[in-house]
């Protein structure tokens, strides 16, 4: 397919980033594991989280707070748990290993969970969820991350604004995936607001003492708030016991800071659950519980009549089914950026 | 232990509730099973779902909502899987069985999937996720609903305000369970303004067209909104489709209203997911960890300083040292109308 101005195709991007990734050290078929997410996230328009973040790896890989030639080791302890030690390797490695060793697991056993640990940040959750449904799998996949927010009630940062993704696939229709993190908007928002010398809302962030502001800047030197208040800070606090705790990674304020401490690994921790559907039920019972399911969501009457009821992933799988079709918009500065990334090997 | 004046031992209010449940036509074993965990719920002080609740279960047997004398049905689906058709028996009943057997299959295999379909209201999560953890076990527990919320953007009820419950256990101290559900405030919460003639938060409800109301009557007359927004409104998505459709039981508006349809068998959905967590490293290990993972979140300067940060829930078990201390609360009208029950065998 000829790309169109300002698009690369899915595939000639997928070479680019595996190249640009070789060149800071990345082996070759963990390059092709780690940018298949990368890749994966920019067609959902996740930008925040796709290849752009390539420069950002590069500069932590050179300040050793990531090793990019790291060999995650797998260590099964039953059938059908595993723990996999990322050996601080990129996360997306890590978490795909995982997702791979899942995957045989839980197609053997039905069910299956993979814990990472010594990992670092992983992107969003929903290029696993989705490939775990392209395999047929329900998934649960989550990580935890540095300590952005405050518990409910307090005024220090003590978790973090961890990522949870869902996903149920849908064997004739699109798959039905949610990727969340725990606060009211994320920080890009903030740092938007910032630029903009704009105000922010008083529920998405206090200032240091933890008093809620509507100053960006503030807000950037605080801590977010979490969504629903004492509910997704309890959601954030669960989500670190299940992929920090249980893992054996590090968790709340043992995570180091990613931006006060780039040289230091951060020793995250994951989790990667899935179930094989096919054992709840043939495929056109799933395929038509699916279907049904999607058209009550769909067919609810909008407040707005020009804003369709959408199910929780279904804007980006839309996305994606655009880029497949027409490739992947990204600007000339990112495209730049990744040839020359890809053109200057890492000093070894 | 004594009972204290206005508070009846933990298991006198055992006994009795059995007794109770038994003149409704359920069977001795299956009554036991059902009262732990109203009993439990009271203990937590989640009254809401505790014994006060067989009044009204009695009212939907002798309606045929619900077959008191029903016997759940397992099947495995793999040695790690497995579905309890609970024929419409009492939803303590049919997930009690559905717990007692993922127990067993995660003991042997160290996680395993027990999903209900056929049931009725399971009540609150947290009962459920505090047995598995005592028994050793990280656990997911959740069901869907009847339609009391719209989907995010849309202004027709469409998705139910589902619980879901997540739970670690701490070896050496307490453990930390969080038991939501997806909307701001509880029914019971609109009710309560409405008896008062009190205004309630915009953020709470909507009218019966999808608008913002105070009115707690026009809240009551339309749907609960989920908690942050299109956040809660995905993860209630999300658990109806890991319950419900995973289960082969109804989701969506498929499952019919209590309230409208009080003789109608609403064959909810369930899942009772659980891992081992010995399989994971040594008890010391575990204890450790989570001992300081508390300490973490416990020790963190509070916004108020009256008002100590709290681990999920924390405040509930603390209810049940001391309702196993002391008695659980129970006001006299409510022992009353559950001895009247159990005095009142059920026509036949």
């Amino acid at each position: 397919m000829p790309s169109e101005e300002g698009r690369v195709s899915r595939p000639e991007l997928q070479e680019l980033s595996e190249r640009a990734l070789m060149a800071c050290g990345v082996p070759p078929e963990h390059a092709r594991l780690a940018a298949v997410v990368l890749v994966l996230a920019d067609c959902f328009g996740i930008h925040t989280h796709g290849v752009a973040r390539i420069a950002e790896y590069r500069r932590r890989i050179e300040l050793g707070g990531i090793d990019a030639s790291a060999s995650p080791v797998v260590a099964e302890r039953s059938d059908t748990l595993a723990v996999v030690d990322g050996r601080n390797a990129l996360g997306q490695v890590a978490t795909q290993i995982a997702l791979q060793h899942a995957m045989k697991a839980a197609r053997r056993s039905g069910v299956a969970v993979a814990w990472v640990c010594g990992s670092n940040h992983f992107g969003p959750a929903m290029p696993y969820c989705y490939l775990a449904a392209e395999a047929g799998f329900a998934s649960i996949v989550a990580s935890n991350a540095s300590t952005t927010m405050a518990p409910w009630g307090g005024r220090e940062p003590r978790i973090g604004n961890n990522p949870l993704g869902i996903g149920v696939p849908s064997p004739a229709g699109e798959h039905v995936i949610l990727d969340i993190a725990m606060s009211v908007a994320a920080r890009a928002k903030l740092r938007s607001a910032a630029k903009e010398g704009s105000e922010i809302p008083s529920t998405w962030a206090t200032d240091e003492t933890g008093r809620p502001t509507t100053d960006p800047m503030a807000g950037l030197d605080g801590m977010l708030q979490p969504f629903g208040g004492h509910k997704g800070s309890g959601l954030s606090i669960m989500v670190d016991l299940l992929t920090g705790v249980l893992s054996g990674a590090s968790y709340l304020s043992h995570v180091s800071s990613w931006s006060d401490d780039p040289g230091r690994p951060q020793d995250l921790g994951h989790v990667v659950l899935l179930v094989d559907v096919e054992r709840l039920g043939p495929t056109t019972w799933m395929s038509e519980r699916m279907t049904d399911f999607a058209s009550i969501i769909q067919g609810c009457p909008p407040v707005d009549p020009g804003a369709p009821v959408a199910l929780p992933g279904e804007r980006e799988i839309r996305r994606l089914r655009q880029c497949e079709e027409r490739g992947v918009e990204l600007s000339s500065d990112q495209l730049t950026e990744l040839n020359r990334i890809a053109a200057t090997p890492a000093a070894s």
